[in-house]
C-alpha cells in the first residue's frame, strides 16, 4: 500500500476509575506506559505521522510522547525514518470528537488517517494494517468485535458489507440489541474526509459532548461508504479504565508473550507465572523455573536455566550459565550487566550496573557485585561484597570479605590480580591493588598495594584468658 | 430493626477429612481461624451475644472464643458495647438440632437468633442482615442458594413465598430431585419460637441425630409461617470439610480482596498471586508486584511500590518509600515495623520488630535490622546487622559491619550519632556510643566509647611475607 | 492377572516443534524426563520386559534407560524382581508400526505387549492394568477417549463392543467425522497376535510410513477381536508436542499432585502454586505457604511449617520446624540434609549438602551451612557461614562469622565445643578446635586451638586519632 498512513491517538482522559494521579495513558502495562504500546503498534505499521490528543495530565503526557518520539529518531538512524510523534492539547476535553477536531489540523490530506485510543494498548500493527487495507484510502472503516455479551456497547448496523450506523444502547431497538457486532473505538478513514466529516458533529445530546462514533451517520448521509473489519481477538480492544481491567490485560500480555516464548522453545515450568516488562531473546535449549520476572532488555544464550523467584532486567546472560533461586540482576542503563558462559550464579546473588562476569564465574549466596569486572574463573561464593573492583582469572574471594570503595565522598577502585586468594572476613580498602598470586590472610584489612606472590597479613596475635566467664543470665525465679 | 440479634455458631465438629489435630473451626482461612471470621461477621452485625457451641477440641475452641472476646472489648471502648462471646458446650454431640439446643439457655428471648456455621468462613453481615429482616421476629428464615448441580444438598420445597419442607437428597420424590433450591444451613428464628420447636426435634432417624433442618417441618406443622431468602454468593454459604475445599476458599478470600484493593486504585500486578492475611491499608497509587504476602496489620502510603516477592507483617510503610523484591518485613506485635516516607529498602532486606526506619534511610542487600531506630538519611546498605541500636541523621553503616549486642545473657544497646561513617566489616561491641560525626576505621572492633569527630581504629597492621606458597591442590594422577 | 505383561514404549521421535538439542522423550516432566515416568508406569504394573524403541538422540536415550533399569534393579533387591528395560534402535525412522516392528523381536511370546509412548508421561498402571484385561490375552485393545472436539484425531468406528476401523481424519465420511470417540495411541495385543499383524504393515500412503494403527484393520480383515476401553482422564493419555503442551501437562501433573498432598490433610496456601520435582512425604498437620518448591525426595515431619517462597531439595525436616520464607535447602545426593525437630531455619537460609541440623536449632538469615553437623540447640542466627564444622550443643555462633575450611587446595574441618561462645565477624581458620565452654572474642581470626573456658582474642588495640578529617564531598559547582 502506498497510501500515506497518520496516526491519531486519543489520551486526554483522567480514568477516574484509576483513582491515581497518573494520566491514565501513562498506567503501566508490561513495565510501559499503555500510550507507548499504542505508539509501537503505529511505528510498526510504517505510519507517517502520530498526534497524541492530551488533556488530563497534558504535560506529563507530553513528556512521555517526547521521550518516546526521540528514542524512535535515535533508533531510526539504521533504518528509514521514524514516525513522526507530535501532540495536540484538548482543553477543555468536550469528547472524542472533539478530540479527533484538535488533532486533525496537524495531519496532511492526502492520507488515511488511524483514530487509536492511548487506553487499548494491545492493538497489533497486523489488525491496523488490514484496517487501513479495508479503508483503502475511499471507505470509512470500524474495527468491530462480536461480542458473547454486547450489553452497553454501541452496536454496528449493517447492511451486507456495508455499515448503516452505530447505535448506542440506550437507543437500540430490540432487533438491534440482539447485534452482537459491536464498535472497537478504533477507525480508519481517509484524512480527507475526516476533514470533511469532524465539522458536522454536533454536542447537542444529553453528555453534550461531541462523539466520534457520530461520523458514521454524517458519512451515511453523505452517501460516503462505510465498511467494518471483524477482529476475533478482544484483547487487541480490549480498554483500560480502571485497575482491575488493568491487571486482566497484564495477564493476557503476559500470557501473549509467554506463549510466544514457548513457540520459540522456551521452556517454562509454568506460563502463568513469567514476568516479562521489556524484551526477552532467547537462545536454544532456554529454561525458566516459576515466579521469575524479567525487566528492560535481558538476553539468555542457549542452554541458560534460570532457578526459580530469579528478577532479571538489562542484562546479558552468556550460553550455558546456570541462575539459581532467589538471584537479583539489575543492569540498570546504559551500564547492564554481563553473565559469562558458564557461570554459576546465586542463589541469593545480586548483581548491579556494571558487574561484567567473564565464563565459568561462580557468584555464591548473598554476594553482590557492583561495577566491577571478574576475568574468567573468579569466584566469589558466599557473603561479599565486590565494589569498583577489577577482579583477575582463577583469583578466590574469600566469604566475608569486602571491598571499602567508598571514602564517604568518592569511589575507589580495587584491583586483583589474577590467582589471587583473598581470605574470608578481609578488607581491601580501595583504592588498593594485589599482586597476582598473592594471599591475604583471613580477618586482614589491606590497605597498601600487596607484592605478587606474597602473603599480605594484617590482624592482631591471638591470645589467651583461661577461665574467662562470660555474663552468666540472670537466674530465673 | 430494633429487634435484638442473638447468634448460634455451631462449632462442634471433629472434621474428619481436615486429618488435623486442630479443631475443623480452627483451621485457618486468610491467616485467622475460621470461627474468628464467623464472629468478625456477627459482631459487625451488631448482634447482642454469640453463643459457640463447641465439642471437638472443646477447650482450644473456647480459648480462641475468649481471646476473640478479649479483643472485640478492648476495641468496644472507643464504640458502642462489643457483642458478648459465650460457649456451650455440646458432649457427646448428637446432630445439629442437639447443638443449638445446648446454645439456647444461654439466649434470651424476645430476640431474633441467627444459627452460623463455624466452616463457613465467608458469610458477610449484609447477607446476615437481610435474613434477619426475612425472619422479622416473626417467621423462621432459611438462607438458600440455587446451585447448578444440587446433587447432595437438602432441597427448598416452597409455595410461593412460603417454604414447605427441606428435603434431603436421600427422601426427595423425581420432580423435588429437580429443584435447585438448597439450603445453606444458616438460618434466622424469634428466639421464643426455636425454643417451642427445639424440644420437638427427634433422634428417630438412620444417623440417630437430632436435625436442625427438621424444625422446618415442626414450624409448618404448627402453623407457622417459614420463608426464605436467596443468595446468590455461593462463596458466603460454602462451607469447609477438606483441605481442598479450605485451599478453594481461601483462593476465593483473596479474589475478593484483590477485587476490594483495585476499587480503591491500588495497582497489582496479578491479583492472583496476592496474599493478604489481615488488614492491608493502602494510599494513593500503591503498587504491588507480583508474589507478595502481608500479614497482619499493614498500611501503604501514598505512592508505595512493593518489589516482587515481598513478606510483610505488621508494619507501616510511610509516602513514597519503595520496597525492593525478597524484602522481609516483620513488624511482630506490638512492636511493629515503621518505614518512612521515601525509604529504600532491599533487595534481600529483613526488618524485625522494633525497626523504626526515619524519611530517605536505606536498608540495602543482606541487611538485618532489629529493635533499632535509625534517623533520616542513614544508610546500612550492605551485609550488615543492626540491633537494639539508635543511629543517627545521615550516619553510613558499613558493608559487614556488625552490632554484637548480645554478651550472652543480655541484650545492650549501640548508639550511633550522627554523621558517624562506620567503615566495612566493624564490630560495635554494646554498650557503646560512637560521638556524632566520627568515623570507625573498616575492620574495627570498637569496644569503648569514641569521641566525636574521630577516627577510631582497632585493628592489625599490614605485613607482607614475600615468596608466600599456598598449599599446593595435589596433583592428578 | 497371570498372563505376563510385556511394554514396547515409543520413543524414537525428534519433537521436532520441541525446537530442543534434547530428544523428545527426554524433556522433563514435574523433574524428570517424560520416559521416565512412563518408564515407572510400566514397572508398577508388574510388566516383566520393556523395550524403548530409540531414534532421534538414541545414545542419550539409551543412557537414561540404563540409568533407570539400574536404579530400578538396585530397588528390586528388597522386593519381586524389576522390569528389564532394553532399548531397540529404529534406524531410520519409517512409523510407528516400523519402531514396533524392531522392539519385538526382543519379546517373548505368551504374554500380552502393551505399546507406549515416550511423550505420552502421565499414563497410570490401573488404567493400563484395565487396558491389558480389556486385551485379555486375546484380543487388540485400543485405549480410546472421547473428545469434545475430535478434530485432527483418528475416530474409533465401532459396532457394539468392537471395533471396526481407525478412520484418520482426512478419510472420515461426515458420519465418521461425528464420532467423538478417538484411539489414544495406547494399545495392548497378545504377543502373539502382533507378531502375526506387524509384518502385514505397508508403507504404501502418503507419507511412506508404517502406521501402527493399520493393525486394526488386518486384525479386523483376519478375524481377531478388536476392542476398546475408554478412559475419561484427558491427561493420560495427553502427548506432548512442543514446550507449551509440556507447560499444560507439568501443571496438570503438579494439581494432582496437590491435590494427592491435600487429601492426605496437607495444608497448602494455594494449590496453584506448590511445585513438586519428585516425592514430597507428609506427616500430619503439615502447612505449605505460597511459591514454595521441592525437588528429590524430601520429607516433612508432623506439624511442619513451609514459609512462603522457598526451595527445598533432598530433605528431612523432623517435626514441629519450621522454615520461614525464602529458604533454599539443597541436599544434592546422596548427602542430604536434615532438619531436627523444632528448628527454626530461614528466612534467607541456605543449607547445603551434609548439613545436619539437630533438635532446635536456629539458623537465621543470611547464614549458610554446608557439610557440618550441628547439636542440639546451636544457633548461628545472622550472616554467617558454616562448613565442614562439627558444633557442640548450645553453641551461639555470631553475626558474620566464618569457618575458613578451603586453604586454596583442600578443605579441612573446624570443631566447636558445647556451649562455645563465637563473637561476631570471627574467622575460624581451619583445622581448628574450640574447647567447650570458651568464647571467642569479636573480631577474632582463630588460628590456633583454643582451650575450654577460655577467651581467645585475636585483634588489634582501640586507639583514636581525634579530629580526623573524612575525604569530603566536591562542593557541587
Amino acid at each position: 500500500m502506498t497510501t500515506p498512513l497518520d496516526i491519531i491517538v486519543l489520551a486526554a482522559g483522567k480514568g477516574t476509575r484509576m483513582k491515581s494521579r497518573l494520566p491514565k495513558v501513562l498506567q503501566r502495562l508490561a513495565g510501559r506506559p499503555m500510550l507507548g504500546h499504542v505508539l509501537d503498534a503505529a511505528a510498526q505499521l510504517g505510519a507517517r505521522r502520530c498526534v497524541v490528543v492530551t488533556g488530563h495530565g497534558a504535560q506529563e503526557v507530553q513528556a512521555v510522547c517526547a521521550e518516546w518520539h526521540a528514542q524512535a529518531s535515535a533508533q531510526a538512524n539504521q533504518r528509514a525514518g521514524a514516525m513522526q510523534c507530535l501532540t495536540a492539547l484538548q482543553q477543555p476535553q468536550l469528547g472524542t470528537g472533539h478530540a479527533a477536531q484538535q488533532a486533525l489540523p496537524l495531519l496532511d490530506d492526502g492520507g488515511i488517517t488511524l483514530i487509536l485510543s492511548g487506553d487499548v494498548p494491545l492493538i497489533q500493527p497486523a489488525t491496523l494494517g488490514a484496517l487501513a487495507q479495508a479503508c483503502g484510502g475511499r471507505r470509512l472503516a470500524l474495527l468491530t468485535i462480536d461480542f458473547e455479551d454486547p450489553t452497553g456497547y454501541g452496536r454496528v448496523i449493517r447492511s451486507g458489507e456495508s455499515v448503516q450506523a452505530i447505535v448506542e444502547q440506550k437507543d437500540a431497538t430490540p432487533a438491534q440489541l440482539a447485534v452482537r457486532e459491536c464498535y472497537s473505538g478504533i477507525m480508519a478513514a481517509p484524512t480527507a474526509l475526516l476533514r470533511r466529516l469532524l465539522p458536522l458533529l454536533s454536542s447537542d445530546n444529553a453528555q453534550q459532548e461531541f462523539y466520534l462514533t457520530d461520523v458514521v451517520r454524517h458519512a451515511v448521509a453523505a452517501g460516503e461508504a462505510v465498511t467494518a473489519l471483524k477482529t476475533a481477538d478482544a484483547a487487541q480492544v480490549a480498554g483500560v479504565n480502571s485497575p482491575a481491567q488493568l491487571a486482566a490485560l497484564e495477564r493476557e500480555a503476559q500470557r501473549r508473550m509467554a506463549d510466544a516464548l514457548m513457540a520459540q522453545g522456551v521452556r517454562l515450568a509454568d506460563p502463568a507465572r513469567l514476568d516479562v516488562r521489556g524484551t526477552l531473546e532467547c537462545g536454544q535449549d532456554v529454561e525458566i523455573d516459576i515466579g521469575c520476572l524479567f525487566e528492560g532488555h535481558v538476553s539468555l544464550g542457549d542452554g541458560v536455566r534460570i532457578g526459580a523467584h530469579c528478577v532479571i532486567a538489562n542484562a546479558c546472560i552468556e550460553a550455558g550459565a546456570r541462575i539459581h533461586p532467589f538471584t537479583h540482576i539489575d543492569g540498570g542503563a546504559p551500564q547492564g550487566v554481563r553473565v559469562g558462559a558458564g557461570a554459576l550464579i546465586g542463589p541469593y546473588a545480586r548483581l548491579r550496573p556494571g558487574a561484567q562476569l567473564g565464563a565459568d564465574v561462580h557468584i555464591g549466596n548473598f554476594v553482590e557485585v557492583k561495577n566491577s569486572t571478574l576475568a574468567p574463573g573468579a569466584k566469589a561464593n558466599h557473603l561479599a561484597y565486590l565494589g569498583d573492583a577489577t577482579v583477575g582469572e582463577r583469583v578466590n574471594y574469600g566469604a566475608g570479605s569486602i571491598t571499602a570503595n567508598y571514602d564517604g565522598a568518592r569511589k575507589h577502585r580495587t584491583t586483583i590480580g589474577a590467582d589471587v586468594h583473598v581470605g574470608s572476613n578481609c578488607v581491601l580498602v580501595a583504592p588498593v591493588t594485589l599482586g597476582a598470586g598473592g594471599t591475604v590472610a583471613a580477618g586482614s584489612v589491606i590497605t597498601q598495594d600487596t607484592a605478587p606472590g606474597a602473603l599480605a597479613i594484617a590482624r592482631g596475635r591471638q591470645s589467651s584468658l583461661p577461665g574467662w566467664q562470660r555474663p552468666a543470665k540472670p537466674s530465673k525465679g
